[in-house]
């Protein structure tokens, strides 16, 4: 019998890395895994299913980096489709029910790590639960999408939400040969960007044929007789739909954490400290979409659902558990998609986030080219970049443009997380060739024109 | 009459830019500008000669950025052609020939920018001067090029160095329909690269149909009776030759400078201080190809002949020349370039450099993909890192990859600057969506197993 148990709730990214990590630190005669899993699959890319959906990926097997045999051959004792209905900090234990079976049964813990994920946000409006409307956080999601495309009376989809889901489903109903609508809340879609910078992609979204409604607030689902979608209404209009998509974010699933007594966030999210403990209890860690982590930029604790966290996160959790030290300090808030060809990414603050902070910052706006102007395939880009009044910091950048643009955003994320003045970044040596960037890079174009207007700025 | 006259040597991107910059700030009132070019052409993309030889940019025209009468509309007084053949520093003059006319003149200056850049190395070898064999440094060398591959008798192409503009110089000519090999000194081309991530461009370049000589010591041109070239002989074997194109790196042009009794640095370069004034004169400052900058990885200096370097110094020169301010804190070691669909790029110290600064390092190589491998399109991607034994700082990344890999070089060199440890680079905040990269960006790969691997060196 092994020394300690770890229980892991969560079967995906946060979970299950967690779970490999602590397992290639300790032998299973020092360290009993279980883990259980609501779904029926573990370690996919949920960020992969708009990709499956479109038709790039050909099928969700693909999307699975590691499936269940695999980790039970790794010694974790995985419980698929097995819910954890409870959490007994007190005792040490958690109870779980097979969703099969009905069966359920108590588990004890010496160590536990809470992996719960987030959940598509699913308004309680008239007719969301009608069939063809669908969210897209599951690979059960993504096959019942899949299938409601193909049953679709005509070809129109309407998108819900103008976040990062929602445009990249817009893109996929696109490539599948769906007439696309996509309302939105706000003056333009993707909050996480400056509304000058959203119209950009509003536009370019509009080029590529996708009909962008902005300001709309959906009220009900309409449906047919036969009680599938036929419209989705708003304030002001409806929008025929054979199919519809939720893409209006996600909010963490922390039910039994919060029925447990852990600490929760604003937002509803779990607090740990640096090394991913659950603040005030020495033997739960917690990871990926159900946490709250710290904004490198503010200063304060955000919810950020984003796989490339959650993986670092179960590596830092599953080697604490194992043994060995790991600390994860934070985010700068760097995000990417695209519609089509056009990418968009953001790190740091946006201008509304700023002045939530009381920053006071400039803007500087350029437009460049993704490589030298005259080498072929050169394409527009515009980067924006925030720099904090008399520090000159800089606070965020958000670029909008042709391929090749996009991943530009790593240079601000790195020069965020050392605290680099936009000054500090004129001068930063990126390379340069003609496929490849503009003699000055067009990061660089913009921090220089920070540098002058702060200086403008007085 | 202006109250100082500036006198600007050289009118490629460094002096243009530092002439640029100084009207800016300045009135022709209070500034007047003379600026001397050897040649027929300003402000121009030498890096963009390999690709208007292969046909991607249509015109010469395109690489420039900025023509002479461009210049003289913002009131710079250009003379073209005109090469300046004599410093004197005591008496504040250049002297100066017009290349056509011959006829010779003393301009005095209150300050002066020497910015005269570098020429290609041209090794004293017999029949190196034939027709046929070709620099490419400037745009009369690529015409002159143009014009050999229009009348080559048949279509072999032989490109001596194996460095950069050897290895775009032979995608070139490959593209022109050429059979081509190319030779190269040392174990692998691309002596900035080590050896091991030098052979994957060997196998990439190939793969692309270019044959690869290595430990190629390059004793003579062979000629036809017509004077042409006929072939290339190294020590072991003759390569036939139509066309033989130069690519042995580039030296800086400081004839002018050492004469003068500017202080030169140990590669023959022009030692500046930060802010780019030549050491122990007030009223001269240098830049681009002719000076050495600093490493901010070693702390040496070093001569390193970059488009990009050469612009940033000019706004930096022109800045302090116009009465402003600007510095320039160094360079990490940047490049990038790429043959055919392989991109390679280098930042920081090769394990060469590290030992010979005397820094023990260990080094991670690892295998990924340029996406996320189950997107389309996802390319094989290699990413080495050095970092520095005990301290954990890194020292150096070299990539080879498909498209995609190249620019995310970037990410390293923001971290050097920052004087990041590779344990700190393991949580960067990098942009993640399965079109631009895995879950785990690779950079971010080759960090975790730095660490990993510095830990088991204990």
């Amino acid at each position: 019998m092994a020394a300690e148990r770890l229980v892991v709730i969560g079967g995906d990214a946060a979970g299950m890395s967690a779970a490999s990590q602590a397992r290639r630190l300790k032998s299973p005669e020092e360290l009993e895994i279980v883990a259980f899993e609501r779904s029926g699959f573990t370690s996919y890319s949920a960020c992969g299913i708009p990709y499956w959906v479109a038709g790039d990926v050909p099928s969700h097997e693909e999307l699975i980096a590691r499936g269940p045999e695999e980790h039970r051959a790794r010694g974790i004792d995985l419980r698929m489709r097995t819910e954890v209905t409870e959490l007994d900090v007190a005792g040490r234990r958690v109870r779980s029910r097979d969703r099969d079976s009905g069966g359920e049964e108590w588990t004890s813990y010496d160590k536990l790590v809470i992996a719960t994920g987030a959940r598509p946000v699913r308004p309680a409006l008239p007719g969301i639960d009608a069939p063809g409307v669908h969210g897209v956080h599951t690979i059960d999601d993504g096959r019942a999408l899949l299938e409601s495309l193909e049953s679709a009376g005509e070809r129109r989809a309407v998108v819900v939400g103008g976040g990062y889901i929602g445009i990249e489903m817009a893109e996929a109903m696109l490539v599948r040969g769906f007439e696309v609508t996509l309302l939105t809340r706000g003056a333009e879609p993707m909050h996480s960007l400056d509304p000058d910078m959203g119209h950009r992609l509003t536009e370019a979204m509009e080029r590529s044929g996708i009909t962008v409604v902005t300001d709309a607030e959906v009220t009900k689902v309409l449906t047919h007789e036969s009680g599938r979608v036929r419209a989705v209404a708003t304030d002001r209009a409806e929008y025929p739909a054979d199919v519809a998509v939720l893409g209006l974010g996600v909010t963490p699933r922390t039910e039994l954490a919060r029925a447990a007594g852990l600490p929760l966030g604003a937002s509803g999210a779990l607090r740990t400290d640096a090394s991913m403990r659950v603040r005030g209890h020495e033997n739960i860690w917690a990871g990926g979409d159900c946490i709250e982590v710290l904004d490198l930029v503010s200063g304060r604790h955000r919810h950020i659902a984003l796989g490339t966290h959650a993986n670092k996160h179960g590596q830092i959790i599953g080697a604490n558990v194992g043994g060995g030290y790991g600390t994860f300090p934070g985010v700068v808030g760097t995000a990417v998609t695209k519609v089509c060809e056009t990418e968009v990414a953001r790190t740091g603050l946006s201008e509304l986030e700023a002045r939530e902070e009381g920053l006071q910052y400039v803007t500087a706006t350029i437009e460049s080219t993704t490589v030298a102007g005259y080498y072929p395939g050169a394409a527009p880009m515009t980067v924006k970049m925030l720099a904090e009044r008399e520090s000159g910091r800089l606070l965020g950048v958000q670029i909008v443009g042709g391929a090749g643009s996009a991943k530009r955003i790593d240079i601000a994320a790195v020069a965020l997380t050392a605290r680099m003045t936009v000054d500090q970044m004129t001068a930063l040596d990126l390379a340069y060739a003609p496929p490849f960037s503009s003699v000055w890079d067009p990061v660089l174009v913009a921090a220089r024109k920070a540098v002058s207007t702060l200086r403008a700025a007085g």
